[in-house]
């Protein structure tokens, strides 16, 4: 089995090196030179241009900026015929399925995948790389695919669905983060510790995340009935966090912006409903 | 030992029950008449006056809409002097504190409570309650306050702290909730059951909370340098989210609210720090 990837930037790099890791035969290419250098020292073959690296390759791997850039790789690769191509760059879902197409018409196989970690964790068993597109291919170079993160899996033959769940995760995180981090700047501004917050809290934040799987359910059904922790009564609480920011000088944008969707939907009449009756407002362009 | 809740909604009848079912002489007020029914008839003391309430009672308990409220019922108690009051009242930091020095200026001792769960979860040994104020007066009911929730955590001295704990975790669940229903939205407009994105993306919901720990660090120690995952990674997977929602018609305005925290911290020169360098961005009044 002989493996290519295309971009070596820190994560591209990583992926190289967790292939050469695991004993695969590794070409390498990069756009501007010299990215290669550590990776030749490794066993890797370096190569000037796109088609000399992919010319034996049965896998390639991209891994650039951006979907126009991952085209504009694979356009400059010779025939494709017969190869798998593991997109594993950043995106839309419509771009995903849009190069999915493009490849399959060059005859070659296409696998989307999403990567769902940090460079440094690439090649833990532990890591997630969520992929779509082409099962059969999947299948043909899953070994191969699990070097890069031991939960490699697989979603089904929408190409743009790795990104979607990407996405998801990442807006599910920026959300966190956000709300996380205003906390941080009311705990710190009198002058009590976040670690501390943190470590308290902990069961709490783990209870947190037991609250998904029936938000999910609640928004795959339709169903938002609830007959405890209704909307309305998250309405004091959120003009607590607002009123607490606004006397310590701190950001009320954030808890402001919670306080509206909350507001608007209990005035619409939703305030018997789980908090899930906000993913109506998001379904609404703004 | 004789204890009296004030105050009987929802959470107030819990509280009250949970005192029952623990053995304790309970004894219960609600401004208006009727919601005691259910508590006497399993044993508690009906009054028609907080003074008659509170008259033989060691812990004096209150749970009511808002601090402003609380204080009003207390005020009606006639002597406060000598007994321990338990606020478990919602509000901000600063009431919580001058209902403290309100009540230790009528030679009661006070202790703020924070229940971190709804109320058909008091009583469980794993539910959370945080408490600041009077330490002594803590523990010399702690057996009692046990029976609310199995997970009752002193913070201090400070009777603001645990407000500031709630409205921490609450943000952080907002912002996570908010984040998580958007996605919830997209995922929905292309026929994904959101259900299935729970499941798969289990290992990395599990990873964010992992994350926490880290980032109070570095919001503590005020150094933000990080090796990986800086902010300028998240840039373009932010505008990834915006573009995706805005070609699905999806609700653009949460996702462009971090891309702008994030752009205008990388044009700030932020660009290789930690994702903890936003907490700066919510220091300021907006």
């Amino acid at each position: 089995m002989a493996v290519t990837v295309l971009g070596l930037g820190e994560m591209g790099s990583a992926l190289a090196a967790a292939f050469l890791a695991g004993g695969q035969r590794t070409a390498v290419w990069n756009r501007t030179p010299g990215r290669a250098e550590a990776l030749v020292a490794r066993g890797a073959v370096g190569s000037s241009s796109v088609e000399d690296a992919v010319a034996g390759a049965d896998l390639v791997v991209v891994n650039v900026k951006g979907n126009e850039a991952a085209r504009a790789v694979l356009a400059s690769a010779g025939s494709l015929a017969g190869r798998v191509v593991v997109n594993l760059t950043d995106g839309t879902s419509s771009e995903a399925r849009g190069l999915s197409a493009w490849v399959a018409a060059r005859g070659a196989r296409y696998v989307h995948g999403q990567i769902m970690t940090i460079a440094p964790a690439i090649g833990h068993p532990d890591s997630v790389v969520f992929y779509g597109g082409d099962e059969a291919a999947f299948n043909d170079h899953r070994g191969v695919l699990l070097l890069l993160g031991g939960r490699a899996t697989f979603l089904g033959d929408d190409a743009g669905v790795p990104a979607l769940f990407g996405m998801a995760m990442n807006g599910t995180m920026w959300g966190t983060l956000n709300g996380f981090l205003h906390a941080a700047a009311l705990l710190s501004s009198q002058g009590v510790e976040v670690k501390r917050f943190v470590e308290a809290a902990s069961a709490s934040l783990t209870g947190l995340l037991g609250y998904l799987p029936s938000l999910a359910e609640e928004v795959d059904r339709g169903e938002h009935a609830v007959p405890f922790g209704a909307l309305k009564h998250h309405l004091p609480a959120v003009d607590d966090l607002v009123r607490e920011s606004r006397e310590r000088g701190i950001d009320a944008g954030l808890p402001s912006y919670t306080s509206e969707l909350v507001r608007a939907a209990v005035e619409a009449g939703h305030g018997d409903d789980s908090y899930s009756r906000l993913v109506e407002r998001f379904r609404s362009a703004s």
